[in-house]
Formats: C-alpha cells, sequence, structure tokens
C-alpha cells in the first residue's frame, strides 16, 4: 500500500492506495480520529459488490453504521437525493461526531460529499472511489456538488475529506466503458503536467483495459500526487485549479446538451480535450505533432473524439455560457502548449464557437 | 459611524455600525473589492421600506442589481426558498465573482447566507441586517442555514460574509414585539459575558424599546464586539463558540415544538434563558440574586419566562435531543455562573426534563 498526502493545513489528510484494503476501511477511520455513527453512502450496483466487506470491516472497528442506498446515476445528483441523505442521518441522529463514507464512483462522492459538508455545517466524512474516474479525480481536492437542471455542479461546496481509500482492485468488475472514461482523466494529467506519464499511456493503454492492477497502480499513485499538487497550491479555485478544467468546458456542455445520458462524463471529456487541444493548435499555443498525439491517445483509449451530429452548436456554447468558469461573460479557457504545460485564455463564447465550427 | 473587525485571516470583515448610511451600500461593496452583478435577497415586508435606497445605492456604484424576494417567514427558510435563489442566479448568469446581499432579518440572512456559500461552491455575501436581532447576533459569524421539517439549523455552512452594514435607524420601522425579541439576544451577552451591559439594560430596557438611537447603537456595538471574539476564537464552534446558545438548547426545542407559529426566535430564548438560568441555580452554578435578576429583566423586557401549559415537556425533550448540540447522546449545556461567566455542562436529557419539571 502506498499513502500519498494532501498538505492542507488543519485540513490535510492521507491517500491510501492498494489492491485489496478495502476491509481495512474501519481500521483507517479510527486512525483518523472518527468513531461513532457512520453513513455509508452508495448505489444499488456498487453496494452489491462492495458493502458486505465495507461494512464488517466499519462494524469491527467498532462503528454503528447506518447504509443509504441512492439510485444510480448522473441524474440523480441532485437536491432530490441530498434530502434522502439529510433525512436519513436525522432520522438515526446523527451528531457532529457522526461521519459519512462515500462508497461509489463521481455521483455518490460527490452528493455524499455535499452531504457531509452541510449536514450540521459540516460533518466528517470519507472517500471510497470504486471507479477509475473517482479514484484519480473527484475523490481528491474535496470538491462537492449537486447538479441544477441548468448545469452540472452549480451548487457545491469545497470540503475536504478526512481520507481517502483506494482499493485498486475494485476495478476488476468495473464495466470496460467505464474504466476507459476514467482513463480520460489520466490522459488529462498527461497532458496538463506529465509528459511522462502521456508517454507510458502512449505505449500501455491496452494493458490499462485489460486492468493490469501494477499498471492501474501507477497511474493512479501519479494522477493523484498530481491533483494534490494543484489543490494544495490553490484549493478554492481562484486561479491555478481552473488547470485541471482542461477539456471540461466543451465537455461539461456537451454532457449537458445530451441530457447526461448519451456521453459518461469521461467520453465527454475525452471530446472535450480533443476540441480544447484543437483550439490550442489554431492559436498557435500548441504543436501540430503534440496534438496529434493527443487524438491519437484519447482515440486508441477508445474515447470518442468529436461532437455529435445531432447536437447543435449554438446550443453548446449556451451550455458553456452558464458554466461557471464564465466571469464577465468570458470564458477562462485552459489551453495546452504542447505536452505538460497549459496556460489560461479568455473567449468569448463566439471565439469557441468559431473554433468549434472550422 | 463605527466600524468593528472580525479577525478571521483571510476570511476577515469589517461591521459597519451607524444611524442612516443604508444608502452608503454600494460604496462599502466596492471598498471590499466587490462588483459586477449582485442579488439582493429580502422579502416583501422589509423590500417595501429599504430596498430602494440599497438598490439605488449599488447602482449608483456601478452594480447590476437583481432583487430576489422570498415569502416573509421562518416556515420559509428552507430549501424550497433556496432552489428559488439558485434559480435566480442561474438564470441571471451570475458568476463567482457576482455577490450577494442579504436584506432581512435572521431568515433572510441565513438563507441568502446558505445560497451564497453553495452557489458554484461559493460566491461573496454581504449582510444587511434589518432587525434587531439579526444585527446583534446572526448577521455576524457566518453561520448560515435552512430548517429541516425536523429542526432548525440542520443544514448548513460556516461562511463568512465580507461586510456586515448594521444601520440602526431600520430600527425605527421594526414592529415592537420583534424589537423585544432582538433584546432577548442582548441581554444573553450581558449573562454570559459582560456584567456591564447586564446592568446598562436593567437601567435602560424601556429607552431602548422606545428605540433611543444613541443606546441602541451602544448595546448593538458592545454586542457585535462579543460575538466578534467568541467566533474568532473558535470560528466553527469547536467548542467555546457554543456559549453563544446560552438559553438556545430549551429554545430551539420550544419553537420546534410550537411549529415556529407562537414564539419568536427571541421569545424562544426568552424562555430557554429563564430555564437554563433556572437549572443552573439548581446545579449550584449560578446564586439565587443573580438568577432573579435575569428572570426581572427578560420579564421587565416583556419576554416570555415561562413554558405554555399547552406544550408537552416530552415533546420538548425529544425537540432537545435532534438538536445538533448532542453528541453521545449527552447534550452539551450552557451553565450561566452568575453574570458574566458560564461553564459548559453535559446533561442527559432526562436530567433536563427533571429540572424543567421541578
Amino acid at each position: 500500500m502506498q499513502t500519498l498526502s494532501v498538505n492542507l493545513g488543519d485540513r490535510s489528510y492521507p491517500i491510501h492506495v492498494g489492491a485489496g484494503h478495502l476491509d481495512r476501511l474501519g481500521e483507517f477511520l479510527k486512525e483518523a480520529g472518527l468513531g461513532g455513527k457512520v453513513a455509508v453512502i452508495s448505489n444499488p450496483t456498487v453496494a452489491q459488490l462492495f458493502l458486505d466487506p465495507v461494512h464488517e470491516s466499519l462494524i469491527e472497528a467498532g462503528f454503528e453504521v447506518t447504509p443509504v442506498l441512492l439510485p444510480d446515476g448522473e441524474e440523480h445528483k441532485n437536491l432530490a437525493s441530498l434530502t434522502v441523505i439529510y433525512d436519513r442521518l436525522i432520522s438515526e441522529r446523527f451528531e457532529r461526531r457522526s461521519s459519512v463514507v462515500a462508497l461509489g464512483g463521481g455521483v455518490i462522492g460527490d452528493v455524499a460529499g455535499f452531504a457531509a459538508a452541510t449536514y450540521l455545517r459540516g460533518v466528517p466524512y470519507v472517500q471510497v472511489p470504486t471507479t477509475l474516474l473517482a479514484q484519480v479525480d473527484s475523490s481528491v481536492g474535496g470538491k462537492t456538488a449537486v447538479n441544477h437542471k441548468d448545469g452540472k455542479n452549480l451548487i457545491g461546496a469545497f470540503y475536504q475529506p478526512k481520507l481517502v481509500l483506494i482499493d485498486v482492485a475494485v476495478l476488476r468488475t468495473l464495466p470496460r466503458r467505464e474504466l476507459v472514461a476514467g482513463l480520460a482523466e489520466v490522459i488529462k494529467y498527461g497532458i496538463i503536467e506529465d509528459p511522462v506519464l502521456f508517454h507510458l499511456l502512449e505505449q500501455n493503454i491496452e494493458k490499462l483495459i485489460e486492468r493490469d492492477l501494477e499498471l492501474l497502480t501507477q497511474v493512479i499513485v501519479t494522477s493523484c500526487a498530481i491533483k494534490a499538487r494543484v489543490v494544495e497550491a490553490d484549493e478554492r479555485e481562484d486561479d491555478y485549479r481552473a488547470v485541471l478544467n482542461f477539456g471540461h468546458t466543451i465537455g461539461h456542455a456537451l454532457e449537458a446538451v445530451t441530457g447526461y445520458k448519451q456521453f459518461l462524463h469521461g467520453e465527454a471529456i475525452g471530446v472535450g480535450m480533443v476540441k480544447a487541444a484543437a483550439l490550442s493548435t489554431q492559436r498557435g499555443f500548441c504543436d501540430p505533432r503534440s496534438f496529434d498525439r493527443i487524438v491519437q491517445l484519447i482515440r486508441k483509449a477508445g474515447l470518442p473524439t468529436e461532437i455529435p451530429g445531432n447536437v447543435s452548436m449554438q446550443s453548446l456554447i449556451q451550455g458553456i455560457e452558464v458554466d461557471k468558469k464564465a466571469a464577465g461573460g468570458k470564458i477562462k479557457f485552459i489551453m495546452c502548449e504542447g505536452l505538460g504545460k497549459t496556460r489560461f485564455h479568455w473567449l468569448a463564447p463566439g471565439e469557441i464557437l468559431a473554433a468549434l465550427r472550422a
């Protein structure tokens, strides 16, 4: 097992990465100073696979466990699911020293984290991500949120977990499509920060998809370390943290416009990264060779690279405008400068539209 | 005009107290570094009295103003009102640099503050409290929340405003009953921290109720200074800040049990303080002479001092148990030790019940 740490003063926490240590969750919670009541927020699919070992481990460590299952899917990342959690925490008389465990993918982590951030003005929570996407991205850094009907993650809080437990072995049962979607965020880290990681992905993308646990552990540790460094530098996304949104401006809009049904988050980010790299190349920030490598790797991973014909560019631009990165009517767009380097560039929505149409 | 400050590192902010400086709001917002879009959250009663000068002042200072009116009353301090605000902020394309002004009493301040804390994971907000209660208590310290059907303030966040503007002149139009309710919190500061303030209240309670603006300014400044010191010492209520809940354990439960209809918050706190002082005296923490002075002052202010006959003690205890101050099944009860000093004492709900029945 490897342990990274996210250093944020009195909000610091460890990330434990390993294979097969899910059943040590109770022990880690105790180590983190937690005790008493704990709610495990999950969904039926994940619960069927992993709730038993988690539940048992928590009971063995002396916790009083309340499982709370939410329906599966991005469309349930909303205030209604939040209400389900609040109601249970209240009826089970959860107190300020009680805690919340998010056992699942990004939706569960975001909703459970926001519930923890706001129940009694904040109770401790722990992330146990069960998808690759959640392991390398959403479980680290304290962004919690629910969606609004007009946009993703519009309601939320910055609220750090007490610890993150990443068990790579859970990826064995993850559907291939979801694993590939998770690789989109790993590719993103390569593009924005780490040419060595990018090269490793170019060499080993098939092995990763075949779930080589050793390689998966390696790219997860590298990804989490990059994310931790970015979050440490700018926890509340006042500036630099926005670099993590590379490919997300267009990606988020694409998800929204297609009703969160056609694309998994990582798939939309695949398209978004290709478009962001194309725009970077058009504007002269990215060299054509790096652009080709980016498109090739995204395609090789099996991720989509094009905006489908049934999506109108105008609706996409409207989606971008409502996205929270807008400020003063301009969009803070993240351009890549080849591999491993980025720059911010303010664009009017119309300029993005022109580039998408080109 | 007097300016106090709440010192919380990068979350520090000023409290401007004066009479008749409501129309300088725009100027203060600019001074605080705010600009662009601003939503003024209020209710129809307050808006009719004060929205015009506030609106004009913001426009003059170059802001783009969106008024959002919520229905009046504690029963609207809920997720539904929050949704009204989110919807407006989104439809008006509010961005991370946009801001929120809470123009109203405690309900408006708490809901608007929580909306600001959670919209786009946090936008700046400003408190312009228009009731005495909000001026001396809820507008300072960054507690934001909405109620759950099973209890008050169960969903919320600690989120500090960028500034607080207290215009004592707005109290001229405040209904007498609400002014008196606000005095309950002022009396509380005297009991927990400041015998001199307590004595001043004993001497001048009638003049305060007759709205002597000079005296009101004096007690508001003293109250805010006490609150600021407590919040600086323990922003997230890990321990000491709970002293501000003197009288609130029973008071909150009384409000909940009577459906937030029979008592104003300050009135319930009046009863709660008498009962807390009685319990403190029974347990030997408070001398009988101080107890008498506390009861006399609360009565002289015109606040209720007794639990009404139609409220069952059992339901009151259930209300206390769900209150967020519970931990490990015991209640962190704030006892007064005469005037100006307090101590925490852990009590089982049954022990409180026994004392209430005595």
